[in-house]
């Protein structure tokens, strides 16, 4: 070997044990956070809770004001550093009462599963009936004109694309459908609309959810069931003397705003005051169930984070911090909020860690605004360390809807979303069925020890890549 | 650029354009594969069949009979070039009445969910009570010797280690409480053992599955649930007038052996007459419950995994085999016949795959004698291509209980293991809980086409790494 090699080798094996170090000291870390979640861990448990002895949440309802209550005492049970409140104005959307759903074809009347549309208007006392028209996509409203339109209810039946290996891909693309359609409908005239649920499961659960009329008219919106959709649609395929109507009564309205909060709890940073890591969850879930997966399990896992590392003796330079946001699922008020208050207090931001996407098994990150760069630089370094757990897939993609808002108040922050296994969250989503019994105790404590992991290692090695 | 350089960046260039070719090719088939599975899969119905139509399926049982009637057809009704059963003698154990395990204390009497271990032996029928010692491990046995346990029921009452990752690790260092404990027990004079459930789940089911007895002597033997271990352990550390007791009564029972078949279906090679790659799960199933995840799903997995092929016009140039096996649960006389059978007909086998750890999210393979060679050269080509479909853990490990004597017969054959998400697995392993309901349509179709890429990428390519 000649001595330039020698030499060049020598300064790798120096680097490479100084690595190492590095590596063995985070990874005898992740390990002992691993083992504190999956041995004694606690956020299954306050998930139980959460869901049995509160159930639904949804902003502005007795609910929601009960689980802000109760999650500041959890959080105070903990000892955390600080614990407080942030008051924010949210708005308030009732159901009402059970609603109705028929489809009626001469004198055949099918009662069918369905849901009002969170935020939609409600239908007059007696209900709307009307002629259905099926389309699949918001482009055919422009095509058939105001003129076919007029006074028709609208039926966006538009399935998830099966072909997405991920099923927020699928929920994505066909989400315009819940979001905008209704508004669009309007626009042409429309009296209302059903949607498709969003959903690739074939059941009986309507799947709730927003909607948002823009500047549009309000008219009734509701989701029907995929079994529900499947007939309706097969129906007007068939030739029939008289054509296919559908009838819809909701009693749903909006109410006047109301105060809620926020729920922060903080383990302070023992070298920079003025720097924060936050990692959160929504507080708040729909009314139909327990809003277990979506997003109980979140907040959970949220403050299962600081319950460890306070567990562990773990003392973070950054301050940490786990924020239950509320109203992410009808007006992320909390999330605007949140980031407002962080900027009027002048702090700095590291990053912040969303987890909305369900307590399944952990597959690993997604990093808001990642370079080529950085993604090169945080899997060569961090990868191996999420191997051992099945959590390591470092990608880019979206951080999450309440922690949104910090991208336009604190520029530098990363934002990074939990990224766990998709493929049952739109089962259980915005259902009756997000509830308790659909969490998986070792698949929630799996991912609480990754989210603390990758913080632990932002708190020691920053982002930096 | 100096010319020699440049000569190798040219090389460099021709051999990653040559590289990239071949992977293009493939990647296009593992997608066609994967949208195919997604789009038109059958494996979740023909699932829902075997569940619901003909349920559990135990080695001997009528379900077992009717189970390779129906295989069959399902197989011919896709038209395979070769369909057959191969004979195949296999135990035959059954549970007889519904057990009763009830914990005696003075006067007081609990009844607890129990569930005879299967190839155990019943009680007389007047059941047995006995004063019960607990242990955790069987090296106990030999530190308080015949003295102590002669006469005793030994409550083996270990639980899962959390700290496994992959639930299967737990499951395998607590498994020789179920497995050899009985036997060992009643070398020492037991009268009888429970054993605490296989599971991390606290709940209320009784896990059965086979118990070895070896050459030693054999007494009842049966699994209460980990609530029932709890609450006895519980019971038996307090301290009471009179000591614990324990009583069970089974009628379990062995009855002489009953021909049986694997079901086999085959598409033919376009090159190579005589070599073959096996897939393959079994279709017995403990007799609680459907056998859905255990392993209706593997076998479903295996046929779909033909059916793609054909539904894609694919004519591999080996012949690949779907291998429903006989009798993995209490004997795994199917997977032995298959390999004598294969040897005797000089038949050629490439790899074999198995999949038998339940129908959830893929996560990748496991290599049976993987060098470390193997292993980096396989990641090196083919873990790319996995990545997409979140699969792509290609790592030393098990095949599988079916294909294990293969490695017997053919010292050449690559045996592999299929590995999903092993989260949930134990939760419901071996209980009325494995059902077709807790199956998740998409994980299951992710699954089969995981296999089916693989499959695909060995026939073409061979596993020469």
């Amino acid at each position: 070997m000649k001595l330039k090699n020698a030499a060049l080798c020598a300064m790798a094996a120096v680097g490479l044990s100084f690595s190492a170090q590095a590596q063995n000291t985070d990874s005898l870390m992740l390990r002992k956070i691993f083992d504190e979640t999956l041995v004694n861990g606690q956020c299954y448990e306050n998930l139980r809770y959460l869901c049995k002895k509160i159930g639904s949440r949804l902003s502005g309802s007795a609910g929601a004001a009960k689980s802000v209550e109760w999650s500041k005492k959890l959080m105070e049970s903990y000892g955390f550093d600080k614990i407080y409140l942030q008051e924010v104005m949210v708005p308030h959307w009732v159901r009402g009462e059970k609603e109705q759903g028929i489809i009626v074809s001469g004198t055949t009347r099918t009662p069918v599963a369905l849901a009002a549309l969170g935020m939609s208007v409600g239908t007059p006392k007696a209900g709307i009936t009307a002629e259905v028209i099926e389309l699949q996509s918001l482009k055919e409203l422009e095509t058939l004109g105001e003129a076919k339109i007029k006074g028709k209810i609208i039926f966006f039946n538009r399935p998830f694309d099966n072909r997405f290996i991920e099923t927020g891909g699928a929920y994505g693309t066909a989400g315009d459908q819940r979001n905008a359609g209704p508004g669009m409908a309007a626009k042409y005239g429309a009296v209302a609309v059903i949607v498709r649920s969003l959903t690739a499961a074939l059941d009986n659960y309507p799947h709730t959810g927003g909607t948002n009329y823009g500047t549009n008219p309000q008219i009734p919106a509701a989701a029907i069931s995929t079994i529900a959709a499947n007939k309706l649609s097969a129906m007007l395929k068939q030739k029939s003397a008289a054509p296919i109507k559908f009838f819809l009564k909701t009693s749903c309205q909006m109410l006047p705003d109301v105060l809620s909060y926020n729920v922060v709890g903080e383990i302070k940073g023992s070298e920079n005051n003025n720097k924060y890591i936050t990692v959160g969850g929504h507080l708040d879930s729909w009314d139909l169930a327990e809003g277990a997966h979506d997003d109980g399990t979140g907040v959970m896992q949220s403050v299962e984070v600081l319950r460890v590392f306070k567990a562990l003796g773990y003392k973070p330079k950054n301050n940490i911090r786990a924020v239950f946001f509320m109203n992410e699922e009808n007006g992320h008020k909390g999330g605007i909020k949140y980031a407002e208050q962080a900027k009027a207090d002048k702090e700095e931001h590291i990053a912040a860690i969303e987890t909305d996407e369900g307590g399944f098994t952990p597959r690993g990150f997604s990093f808001e605004r990642a370079t080529p760069v950085f993604l090169k630089g945080i899997n060569q370094e961090w990868k191996k360390l999420f191997e051992p757990y099945e959590a390591d897939r470092l990608v880019a993609g979206g951080g999450g809807t309440d922690i949104g808002p910090l991208r336009e108040t604190h520029p530098n922050i990363k934002l990074i979303g939990f990224r766990p296994d998709s493929q049952r969250y739109f089962d259980i989503h915005h259902t009756p069925n997000d509830v308790f019994e659909n969490v998986n105790k070792r698949e929630l404590e799996l991912g609480a020890a990754s989210i603390a992991s990758l913080i632990y290692l932002i708190d020691q090695h920053g982002l930096n890549f």
